[in-house]
C-alpha cells in the first residue's frame, strides 16, 4: 500500500466529513487511498491520541468536522493540515450573514428534533413492508407499487430513515398483472401511488441471485411481468421512477423531490 | 416566515451539501430557516431554472455541490453566491496533493463498488431480523443482543444501509432471561454479540407509546429486563452500549468503529 491514508476526524458520527472527503477526493480520480472514519473525538485527550495515531501513519490526509476550535488547533499545534468543513465553510458563511458562527451550537447531537418521527417512519415502513397491513395505507407519505425486486423495500426503508417519509410498499404479484388493473386496496390511494420500474435484464440479474435458474428469474417472465406492470402505470398515469442505473440512495432523492414538489 | 430560505443545490441526491449545511448553520443558533433541498441539478438548463426559483425568493442562502465548475459558474453569473463544497474544500486539497481536481472525476453515481454489498446487507438484517433464521447467524459481521425495543431493528438498518455491515440482532425475551444464560444459539457467536442496553425510564416511554398501560410498558417489568439483560451482558463479558441519549446514527458510528478496531 503506497497511497495516502485519510483520515475523517469528527467529533459526532462522521458521516458528513465522510462524505465531504469521498466526494472531494473523487475529483483526484489517480489517487490511491484508504479511509479511515474516527468517530466521536470530542475531548483534548482524544484528539491528542489522533494525533499520534496521525503522525505515526504515513502519508495521511486528514478530513475532520470538529466544533470546536480548540480542539482543531490541537491537530494544527502537530503540525498536522486538515480540512475541516468548519474552518472552511462556517467564515464564508458568517461573512455573508454578518454574523460569526458559535462553535457551542455545535452539531444536533442525539435526537434531533425529527428523530422520533424518522424512527416512527422506520416502524411504518417495516409493518407496511411487502403488502401488509393494506388497512394502513391510509397513513402513508408515499406507497411504492412494482414487480418483486425492484427495489421497494430498501427505498422505502431508506425514505424513512434519511428523510423521515412514511413508505409503504406493495407488490404486484403476477396474479395482480393478470387482472389488467390495480388491486383494489390501492385504489383509494392513487395520488400517493409511485411506480417503480427497471430493465428486464437487471431484474432478472437480481432474481437470478436469489433463485438461480427458476421460472421467477428467467428474463421472458421478468419482461413480462415488467411489460404488464408499465401498462397498469400508464392506465393509471402514475409517476414511474426507472431505478435500472439508480442507487437506493437515488431513487429516494428523487421521490423525496417529487414529494417536496406536490401541493 | 421572515426567516432565510437555505437551498441546498446538488447535481446528485444532496445528502451530502444538506449535512453540511445543517452542521454549519448550526454554528448560528439565531438563525431562522426553512431548508429546500435540489437533487440532480446536473445540466446547464437546470442550473438555469434554479437561479430563477433562487432569485425569485426573499433572503436566499445557497449552499451547493456541484462537480462541474461551469454549473458553479452560472450561479455566480446571475449575482447568486453560494457555498460551494467543491469550491471550498478541493482547492486545500489539491494544493496538499500538489494536483488539481479534475471536475470530471466527479461524484460515485449510481451504483458505487460497495453498493451489492450493502443492499446485500439490508436483505440480510430483514432475513435475520428478530431472531429470525438463527442458522445464518454465522454469516453476521456482528448481531445486536437487547431486550425488546432497545433499537436492535433500526440500528441493524442503518448499519447496512450506510456502512455494508451484515447485522442481525436477537431479542432477549423474558424466558431467556429467567435462565440466567444466553440462548444456545447465540454461544457459538459470542465474539461477534454487541449489546444494547438503555434507561428504564426510556425504555419504558418507547413500549408505552406502543401498548399504553401494559405490563410490557410498565417501569417495573422494564426495570427488571434490563437489570437481567446486564447481568448477562457482564458475565459473558460483551461490549455494551447504552443507547439511552444516543440516535440510530450515533449507535451504529460506534459499532462500526468497534469492528474496525477488532484484530
Amino acid at each position: 500500500m503506497n497511497g495516502y491514508s485519510v483520515f475523517c476526524v469528527s467529533d459526532h458520527t462522521g458521516v458528513t466529513v465522510e462524505s465531504v472527503a469521498k466526494s472531494v477526493l473523487a475529483q483526484f480520480p489517480h489517487l490511491e487511498f484508504s479511509l479511515i472514519t474516527l468517530p466521536f473525538v470530542d475531548s483534548a485527550e482524544k484528539v491528542r491520541e489522533t494525533t499520534v495515531r496521525i503522525l505515526d501513519t504515513p502519508q495521511p490526509l486528514v478530513f475532520s468536522s470538529l466544533t470546536d476550535p480548540q480542539l482543531r488547533a490541537i491537530l494544527g499545534e502537530a503540525g498536522i493540515q486538515s480540512f475541516d468543513i468548519f474552518d472552511l465553510v462556517a467564515p464564508a458563511v458568517g461573512a455573508a450573514l454578518g454574523q460569526i458562527a458559535t462553535p457551542s451550537g455545535g452539531h444536533t447531537h442525539g435526537m434531533a428534533p425529527d428523530y422520533e418521527a424518522r424512527m416512527d417512519a422506520v416502524n411504518f415502513a417495516l409493518n407496511l413492508d411487502d403488502g401488509l397491513n393494506p388497512e394502513r395505507l391510509g397513513q402513508a407519505d408515499l406507497i411504492l407499487v412494482g414487480v418483486s425486486r425492484v427495489g421497494k423495500t430498501p427505498t422505502a426503508l431508506y425514505l424513512a430513515l434519511q428523510y423521515g417519509l412514511r413508505a409503504a410498499n406493495y407488490p404486484l404479484t403476477p396474479e395482480d398483472l393478470e387482472h389488467h388493473s390495480l388491486p383494489g386496496v390501492l385504489l383509494a390511494h392513487l395520488p400517493r401511488l409511485r411506480a417503480l420500474t427497471l430493465s428486464a435484464e437487471r431484474l432478472a440479474a437480481i432474481r437470478q441471485a436469489r433463485y438461480p435458474d427458476s421460472r421467477y428469474a428467467s428474463l421472458a417472465q421478468c419482461r413480462a411481468e415488467l411489460d404488464a406492470a408499465e401498462a397498469l402505470f400508464r392506465q393509471y398515469a402514475l409517476p414511474v421512477t426507472d431505478t435500472t442505473r439508480m442507487s437506493v440512495e437515488e431513487i429516494a432523492a428523487r421521490l423525496r423531490s417529487l414529494q417536496q414538489s406536490l401541493p
